[in-house]
């Protein structure tokens, strides 16, 4: 399978690294990072894995890539308006184009600007770090929830898990892509926000100060409740897992914070902005979350030069 | 009238000195700024006035000061606590303890500690910075909105509000202050708040970011539902003259903003903590207002040491 990753971050890193590991044709877009990989490899490194990748075929450009059978997108969703127009070199009619990023909105994009049918979307749940251009380190977890975009699983959404599998990726098949998206915004929103604006803080500190952990709480049940308004049916008890599990990972730092403290642009809108319309759409009210979207806005802008 | 006041920042500077300017018998209780005030009195520069009181009578303790007919108290409210031991000295049976301060839940406070009939609350609206421990500036209004706690305008009230006319003080009476402390609230909640949690911005600032005085414009209406549900019949359009007079003021900066910047306390408690906790107990819901308190007090926990 011929597989080109678009995105080298952590997530494209890994992945793309993992997947060539295991003897796969696989393609990277890069930029600045090119030479280094290209002389040095990529190396990674995790629990129960330390591998390096030596060949590595990395590109400045689609058209030298030409056509996959599996397109994988893992820039930030702020970046979606720039690689779209380098994305038609790496299509053939029956390319899957994987979205491994964060929120809402991503799958739509792509399917409004490729065709529904090409789309597929991914959740990572991953504790991963970029050492360098050439090193990306694994803290915990790796697994993927994989489905199609707007419908159940196909036999090509099976072959693809296989093929994560054999890569030793830990791979979930899901019929409703959309729950899952609702499912992880759960701990996305209240987190990744109240990280930056409680002036920097890890989960650990959020969940022992009392009036935060109330604060997540209150905006977790809040995302359950505009989830079921927009008609994807998470649990009104699906907040005390994410608790549980969060708890159980001692600190961590959310991605988002990681960004805000390097400089690095943010998914506003993919986390909060979007699942804020979409249940403002739907009749349902998100109050917190709009909160904490306007106050991301202002932080965010406030930080760039104009 | 034998006039004490309690707390020597701007608002007790000022109304105690136009109080003092006047001929009334004005005694200020004061610590670090006593010797000053004493050597060089205390100046008031604003539009249409310009005076010095040159004799101030001011105190380190209220025993020196002795009974009252009226005690102002214009200390925080985050002080409460520390001045209740000193009132005693300054009453007799009939002292009117009037509190200028910000918020809710400053009334109840002195009325548990000293009696309900004793009780009058004032709201100060005013632009005003003390320059100096002798100087205060005043640059827009001046005016004070008055009322008895928990009963209608009594005719101290209105010999109260004579007092404080003959002063230069413009005084409006009102029958119902809880109904007018909630008024207030629908520009503190927000202006005050959002102007430290957004990073430091002035009402200009929030009134030109779309996103900002949509969050704004939320927060008032959520106070005015609020102030509803708690029995205070704000009209659901109370907000529009909080929004007309803000954009007709000018940039300006919440006090709360200026405390936060110069490391001062801030009164989230009776700012946004007790405004929640009545709503709650009415059942009345105030999402965004819990959002901007816990994240309030998250911050000012943060940059003090522990």
């Amino acid at each position: 399978m011929k597989i080109g990753i678009i995105g080298s971050g952590a997530i494209g890193t890994y992945y793309g690294a993992k997947l060539a590991h295991a003897g796969n044709d696989v393609h990277f877009l890069m930029r600045g990072d090119l030479d280094d990989v290209r002389r040095e490899g990529i190396f990674v490194r995790g629990e129960g894995e330390n591998f390096r990748v030596e060949k590595v075929s990395c590109h400045s450009s689609t058209k030298e890539i030409g056509p996959c059978d599996l397109v994988v997108i893992a820039v930030k969703s702020t970046s979606n308006l720039e690689i779209v127009d380098r994305v038609p070199p790496l299509l053939h009619e029956r390319t899957m184009l994987l979205t491994l990023q964060n929120g809402l909105g991503n799958e739509e994009f792509f399917a409004e600007h490729f065709g529904a049918d090409h789309i597929l979307g991914g959740l990572c749940f991953i504790a991963i770090t970029r050492k360098s251009h050439t090193e990306v380190d694994r803290t915990a977890h790796g697994d993927i929830v994989l489905g199609e975009f707007n419908r159940p699983a196909q036999p090509r959404t099976r072959e693809l898990a296989a093929i994560f599998e054999r890569a030793h990726i830990r791979c979930h098949l899901r019929d409703d892509l959309a729950l899952e998206r609702w499912r992880k915004l759960i701990w996305n929103i209240p987190f990744n926000g109240l990280s930056i604006v409680a002036g920097g803080v890890d989960t650990r500190f959020i969940l022992a100060n009392e009036h935060l952990r109330e604060g997540t709480l209150d905006l977790m049940k809040e995302v359950i409740a505009a989830a079921n308004k927009c008609g994807h049916a998470l649990s009104k008890d699906a907040w005390r897992k994410h608790i549980e599990w969060t708890e159980a990972m001692g600190p961590y730092k959310p991605s988002t914070l990681t960004d805000w403290e390097s400089g690095k642009p943010l998914e506003i809108e993919a986390i909060w902005g979007e699942p804020v319309r979409r249940a403002t759409a739907a009749g349902a009210q998100m109050p917190r979350t709009e909160m904490l979207y306007v106050l991301l806005k202002q932080l965010d802008r406030k930080r760039r030069p104009e």
